[in-house]
């Protein structure tokens, strides 16, 4: 992990909201001793009993123990509990790992009076070491003790590994004119490329959703703000995703939504998504080393798909991020990263701007390019690339950072 | 580019061979000012009449406009010329980068006295300038009148860019008991992820092969060399390797090689596919900022596709990059690499070893895992990493090299 003395990122939100509690949500943390000192290191979450569940985790074939244990127990949409570690992944740990989420979640379940199957569990940090859940022993007990409605930052504070910032935001909104809360948090900040979720993020609500529709809002919302980050393109064997629905709003009114299409869920919707970018953006702007935020918009592609795969050939492409980390408007190497991307693409219709200026258009140098706007401009520090590819009206935006020197001094001993 | 206070990287060959000349082929270098100041940056070679010509190319969707040129004229399978600048990529300048290559051409052929359809081209650097192919006139005649059979060194240094020592690889082999030729040369060092071919490569014999054998035994030879070469996963718009063939070895006996299947070409196919191994291990060896080569090879995979890709997937992760510049193996990062690459994989058949120390075995950590025999291998200039799926018996190897903060600080202002 990033030592106590790496800086905060200067791209962390100005300001932090402080989350209110969500009824039937109440949680602690601890220090557990898994590998940091000095600091908390997991979270207990208890919920009500009524709690739906729904996530979305890793593509990887090699995802972690506590992820093939969140999916094998997904089926039933019930939770009752949520333990989460950092500095110790559990991922690649065999036999021992399978043993190792059974044990912290008898612990758990124990601790909250709940099944074991009721238990959802994840864990960030090093790859390949055992976990030894018995250091929850005890731990997770006085968690359940000590439970309370807050203070939310704390619960981000804990998940954290590289992060140099905690990642929360809340939201809200109404059903059916009844006011729901969501809250969420997440953690990044390296082996991120997210596909289907992020490392870890943690949405909770107290609206009463049935955990099908949970699951429907979740996967769509996760496709156009988490996967739409990179940092590395390096995706995790431990991404999750997860959306608890304590449902407790129902005795305030709130109707209880079973079905996806029902039409009281727009406003929630909306304001699901806005926090999930929200959250998605706060984990790109935390990218290990990072000193710009880039959104890189391409437009006029053959379909949105198509769209979305060239956008990360460029957010991916080591030769565009080192030049946006050298302030240099270097869109030779977006043609580079548009051409790599094995997408259509007609160079001579390629049009390429950094913010409000068009440094490139009809497959050559725009006539009226200013170097000295561009290069004030690529000081800023949140950097928008426009590619216009002039073909169709597929589109899409990805979220990314520079690649920075730091990036490589703080992955050159993450483990040592 | 790199400048000329740039050290040579730690990795180049202690020995750089002296190539012997080939009857038929004669060059010249020149300063023709493109961008580069009291340096080389043009190089135009001149060939016998019956010379034979194979390329493969880019697959990017953006080439360059001499790639373009080059794919037009292959067709006749004659070579008469070759130019090469460096300093400028000619890529992404629409119809003036049309123009800039007839122009070239045109130059060229009146200096050799050929047909233009029989002058290649390629050109390196910057990407979106254009490039004023006005200043080749006069500079073509005069290297013309002045090209020799050597030295060869000469050659490869004029049409570096930020590669840091020239690269050069000779063979000797025989047809049919007649002695034969093989000299190469190659550029790099960045946006190296060849897909078909290298950025530029350029590979010359005496051996009388007709153009379509040539062909053959050029994209099968890139397909195990250059096509497994990566230094930062960016495809260059101006990939080029070419293979010339000037029968002149005829006069002294060898035979007219018409057929793929011909027996005789045995020796020859070896020499030239270690030839071409060579060459791309150097282009590697020369990746902006490397430290360490590093060779990943995997085994035990579904299929020998499946086993290249998942070995792309490792050498191109910054976080096993940086983690190898760190000296430090971290293993962890490979098990996320297989399992991002969305190839079939099972994590608890998983080994994993660097040089001969296995590390990982059966999804876990090797009980015999030693860390300090492990941390002193990791000290060495050249890293092997073997993954062995345990699933089928697809292998594939691929060369890269670390990623060091030398990798940022070069390419957050090569364009200023």
């Amino acid at each position: 992990m990033a030592g106590k003395d790496v800086p905060v990122s200067p791209l962390a939100p100005k300001k932090v909201p402080t989350l209110p509690p969500i009824e039937g949500v109440s949680f602690a943390t601890a220090e557990a001793g898994i590998k940091y000192k000095g600091r908390t290191d997991v979270l207990l979450v208890s919920m009500a009993k009524e709690t739906t569940v729904a996530g979305v985790f890793t593509r990887s074939k090699c995802p972690s123990a506590a992820v093939d244990w969140c999916r094998e127990n997904l089926g039933s949409g019930k939770a009752r509990a949520l333990v989460v570690n950092s500095g110790n992944a559990n991922a690649f740990t065999g036999v021992k790992g399978k043993a190792s989420v059974k044990l912290t979640a008898e612990i758990a379940a124990k601790a909250i009076g709940c099944k074991t199957n009721e238990v959802f569990l994840a864990s960030t940090g090093v790859i390949g070491e055992p976990l030894d859940a018995s250091k929850f022993e005890g731990v997770l007990a006085d968690c359940s003790k000590h439970a309370a409605a807050g203070p939310w930052i704390d619960a981000a504070k804990a998940i954290m590994t590289t992060d140099t910032f905690p990642k929360v935001a809340t939201a809200t909104t109404t059903i059916d004119g009844v006011t729901v809360t969501i809250n969420g948090m997440a953690k990044g900040a390296g082996m991120i490329q997210p596909d289907m979720a992020t490392m870890l993020s943690f949405i909770f609500t107290d609206a009463p959703i049935a955990a099908p529709v949970l699951q429907n809002l979740l996967a769509k919302g996760a496709d156009k703000s988490f996967n739409c980050v990179t940092v590395d393109g390096d995706t995790s064997t431990s991404d999750t995703l997860m959306f608890f629905a304590t449902g407790t709003a129902a005795k305030r009114g709130a109707p209880a939504i079973t079905e996806i299409g029902d039409a009281r869920l727009s406003f929630f919707k909306r304001a699901l998504n806005k926090l999930l970018l929200n959250l998605a953006q706060q984990v790109a702007r935390d990218g290990e080393g990072a000193r710009k935020l880039v959104a890189v918009t391409v437009t006029g592609a053959k379909s949105s798909r198509s769209a979305k795969k060239i956008c990360f050939s460029i957010a991916n492409s080591p030769l565009v991020k080192t030049a946006v980390a050298g302030e240099d408007a270097n869109w030779g190497r977006i043609v580079m990263a548009v051409g790599k991307a094995g997408e259509p693409a007609e160079r001579d219709r390629l049009a390429i701007s950094f913010g409000d200026i068009r440094v490139a258009v009809n497959g050559e140098r725009d006539p009226a390019y200013d170097e000295a706007a561009t290069s004030a401009y690529m000081k800023k520090d949140v950097i928008d690339i426009g590619v216009d590819l002039g073909l169709g009206s597929g589109k899409a935006t990805v979220w990314t950072c520079d690649l920075t020197k730091a990036y490589v001094e703080i992955n050159g001993d993450y483990r040592s």
